[in-house]
């Protein structure tokens, strides 16, 4: 992976070209390499070998504790001991002043060695980076601190038992104890939170909860929908205004984990808040009623590492499976007369069909992480470029957002099914590492937004915004592409499929929304975000390729042809996705239940 | 389930005019509702109460026995006692005499109820089976019999560790003992075998192994190639002549147990034959270098009991979304003006999303409901019908057959993935049976030869047969089909749709024919199964609808809102399959090792 890793950030995303500027400027191309060596050592040393055990001997609760593996805690440390935990902080707080690709490209070896177990880490990370933009100048200091240093972990306590993708109905009740807190507004806290990745663990001597919560209104009522949800530090451990630990636990007690098919080495948790009486201590951050902004802050980092993670799942499979495939002797080549048994086995990588599950994961999960990085690389262009640059990558990033969340989240788990199906029936037991990185990737189009809820925001939202300008901007780099392509005769052809799939994905979308109803247009929101994320992908894989160039080295041979896969066998599924948005079927949106 | 089941074979199969036929003579639609109903009994009372308990609790081996849940031989009792081991046999020898379609459809039930479990009597029933076509008069009587009764269980060694895919390459070896054993000529057997389902357990007094081995040439080497495999009773206890257990037991021996993914309450094992020196004793079936010819006389049953096993997994988590999609409650409906949070959450079925996964759903697991029975009725005409119609049903089913394992082996798993994602992060845990019933099923897409493999037997084989006959008799029942559409104007447009798709079917298999290389013609051999399973499941879903009615209950309108939404959402698909196999792509046949 790594040279892929590194042709993609240098030569197609020219990642040392963020040296030239100030935040960057300490840094070189260099200093880039050494980070991603320190991890991927780390991943390969720490993480990797215990990937099996951490999904075998899930988080245990005895009811008092909650155990995991020993060798889970080696794993930790290595990653704290790296820095990484505050790789995009200043300098002057111990930071890194990484950009946030190079950061993410990191990050992606320990998804790829052992997704369960990074968890901790990156949730940390993502709890203490918000402190840093929502925090007061105490909050950063006492909490995100201690944080970055890995004295303390992190959580993101958003769903609920009755609501998970409608965070509007949380139900979690907070009433102001006292106002001038050194460590910020204190209130007291009652509700129950489900699906807290890391929500309880020894790893660390503290526990942070980011909380969602509502702060009832003058009549004692909680306010109806998001604009009354706001957000606490809550800490497992009470701290002092100095950050010192006081020996007093917060009410905040583990009611249950959760088993779960896959993501095993994370624990996760029902958490009970206050159900001693008194309430849970949280701290308020940021405004009143801003709760849900605050955390939706850094969203795009968190789904941007939600689909590179699920590239990595499928990297990971995709490794396994070509190296099964190189070794694993069985059948014969078929000659103009069958086969000839008497001839000796030959691996089966020379088979054509095993050839072709070979390479469409090598075109989605290479895919998967170019898009990851490019949109990663956005980020750092948002918050570092020029002004009419930043916007545009914000446009973009726009559009972009929901399926590079989504698209690895559903085609690198196709990848895992197809590093199964090369392995046969070893793949099929827990002897080879391909079955657990299926279903470790499962839970990615669950999490961070389910798939329906992305295609709602990318039809409903994102596509129609500001009169269609992201959607205008993404169309403006494709057609770049597109024209660059056409100059080139070995991908001319492609170019024009792909200006072809731009013009139908258009099309389509202002069919979708021909009558003007939210209802109507929002129909068949997943086909489009589905027929989306193949001409997105096609066009990264024509970008990528064009970077490549035409040369006959093995490595631009792998992309041209990976990329002619791409072209050949999955963006014309487009049409497919398209034809119901575009028709405006409403069968789906008219089905009554009793028709089931 | 069983109101459609019961509509399948009543309305759309007819399935009482078996009982015109002399062997189901005593049958009537009675008696068939009967073994339905018992069945269904069992499968709910003693087989899907431990389905998660066989999953957790897999087979253990401790050295000298293997431990399956206690509750695990209630089941299989409960089976043995049904009589339904000797479902299809004479009524002489115990058996009921049912058609092959009411046996198929009565054992849905434990599949559906727990696969793993039902696994046990299906492998003896087959194994049974076979010996009853193949074996001596004292091989019916000594092994069949007992296996009927259930006092003993059966098994299939096909595969060896070396020698999957590829039969072949096996290397066990069997060397005549005692030609002259009333149980047959007697070998002994050195050799291993690997992903033996059932292969060791308490569960019967005896286990009966059916063993593929080569006897060694003149030369003392094995033959190469298929024609020097026989096949032979190897069993676990020896028997003597009058079939009573001698208390001697015979060399096989346990090597050890596969840890799957899933599947997981039927033992699979390594075994060893004739470990100890002398060699593990086996009795000849049927003659010499006719093994894999004896073996594969039920294939044509098995490949429909792997697909309609597979439907029923995707049944099993269909239902089991259904009701979760009515009782919970997310979300709320998008109006003009967005959503409004003061108003009440409403069930996630009232989603236009959740709507479209559970219709999909419901057109993957129904209708590869309906094209397992259908095939399973195809082998009753094969063996009870006119000459002309016995024939025209064999040929119907040579290409029908790597579709009904192939298809509800991919789109069922697919079902089971969306009962997950409807469930959301629930769907995620093992608190539910959706996670579980995906794991089963990633299975069937292995055994029973892979998909890869089913894809080479229909375009390599099956459709060229005989100058394309098998094709054209299928081609016939879809015109016929489509013919009666065309005079149903609320289902002209789809047979419109299903005629052209035929018509491209046909010229892509031209086309991938068109050099008459096999090399060349089966470099796509995967996308043209996809699109020939897509274009019979649409044929299947048009013939249910068009017998279905018109009609506005619920029942007929669910079964046209299906048939439309696998015309509108999947048979497009088609094109995108099928443009690779037409444009003979050679991509993946061509691509080096050196460019992964």
């Amino acid at each position: 992976m790594r040279q892929t890793l590194d042709f993609f950030l240098n030569d197609w995303l020219g990642v040392h070209k963020l040296t030239l500027r100030e935040r960057f400027a300490e840094h070189s191309g260099e200093t880039f390499a050494a980070v991603l060596d320190t991890c991927e050592k780390i991943a390969r040393d720490k993480f990797a070998p215990i990937a099996r055990l951490t999904d075998t001997e899930e988080p245990r609760f005895d009811g008092e504790r909650v155990h995991l593996p020993v060798a889970t805690q080696a794993a930790t440390d290595a990653y704290v001991a790296s820095g990484m935990l505050a790789a995009s902080q200043d300098y002057e707080i111990g930071g890194m002043q990484l950009p946030c690709v190079i950061e993410m490209a990191a990050n992606a070896f320990f998804s790829k060695a052992n997704v369960a177990i990074g968890a901790y880490a990156m949730l940390t990370a993502g709890n203490a980076n918000l402190l840093m933009a929502h925090g007061t100048a105490k909050q950063r200091e006492v909490f995100a601190a201690a944080e970055f240093a890995g004295r303390w972990f992190g959580t993101m306590c958003l769903s609920e038992p009755q609501a998970g993708s409608s965070l509007s109905d949380i139900v979690t009740r907070a009433e102001l104890e006292l106002a001038d807190d050194p460590l910020g507004p204190r209130f007291r806290l009652w509700g129950n939170k489900m699906w807290i990745s890391a929500g309880e663990h020894e790893l660390s001597e503290n526990i942070i909860h980011l909380v969602l919560a509502k702060i009832p209104g003058p009549d004692g009522k909680l306010i109806a929908g998001a604009r009354g949800i706001s957000l606490f530090i809550v800490p497992k451990q009470m701290v002092d205004a100095e950050g010192r630990l006081t020996g007093e636990r917060n009410d905040v007690r583990l009611a249950g984990l959760n088993h779960k098919l896959g993501f095993r080495g994370t624990s996760n948790c029902l958490l009970n808040f206050g159900e001693g009486g008194a309430g849970a201590v949280g701290y308020l951050v940021g405004q009143q009623g801003e709760g849900l902004k605050c955390m939706f802050h850094m969203m795009n980092e968190a789904r941007i590492g939600v689909g590179l993670g699920a590239a990595m799942l499928g990297y990971a499979g995709y490794e396994a499976s070509l190296a099964y495939a190189r070794q694993r002797p069985q059948g014969r080549a078929i000659g103009p007369s069958g086969k000839d048994a008497s001839q000796p086995q030959r691996p089966i990588i020379e088979h054509a069909d095993v050839k072709r599950m070979l390479l469409a994961q090598k075109s989605y999960v290479e895919g998967g992480l170019a898009l990851a990085l490019l949109c990663a690389r956005l980020v750092d262009e948002q918050h570092s470029g020029s002004a009419a640059s930043a916007q545009e990558a914000k446009l973009v990033l726009e559009v972009l957002i929901p399926i590079v969340k989504s698209w690895p989240s559903e085609w690198c788990l196709e990848a895992n099914s197809l590093a199964i199906q090369v392995l046969g029936g070893y793949g099929y037991t827990r002897d080879f590492p391909v079955e657990q990185l299926w279903r470790d990737n499962r839970l990615n189009m669950i999490h961070e937004g389910t798939h329906g809820i992305h295609g709602l925001d990318l039809l409903g939202r994102k596509v129609v915004m500001n009169e269609g300008q992201a959607l205008q901007a993404l169309a403006a780099r494709v057609g770049k592409t597109v024209e660059s392509a056409l100059q080139e005769p070995g991908l001319a052809e492609l170019g024009h499929a792909l200006a072809a799939a731009l013009t139908r994905l258009g099309d389509a979308t202002q069919s979708a929304w021909s009558s003007g109803k939210p209802e109507q247009a929002l129909a068949n929101a997943t086909p489009y975000l589905q027929a989306f994320g193949h001409l997105v992908l096609a066009w990264v894989w024509l970008d990528v390729t064009l970077k490549a160039g035409q040369g006959s080295s093995d490595f631009a041979k792998g992309k041209q042809a990976a990329c002619r896969y791409f072209f050949a066998y999955e963006l014309p599924k487009i049409d497919a996705w398209l034809g119901v948005v575009s028709s405006c079927e409403s069968l789906c949106k008219d089905m009554p239940d009793a028709w089931f």
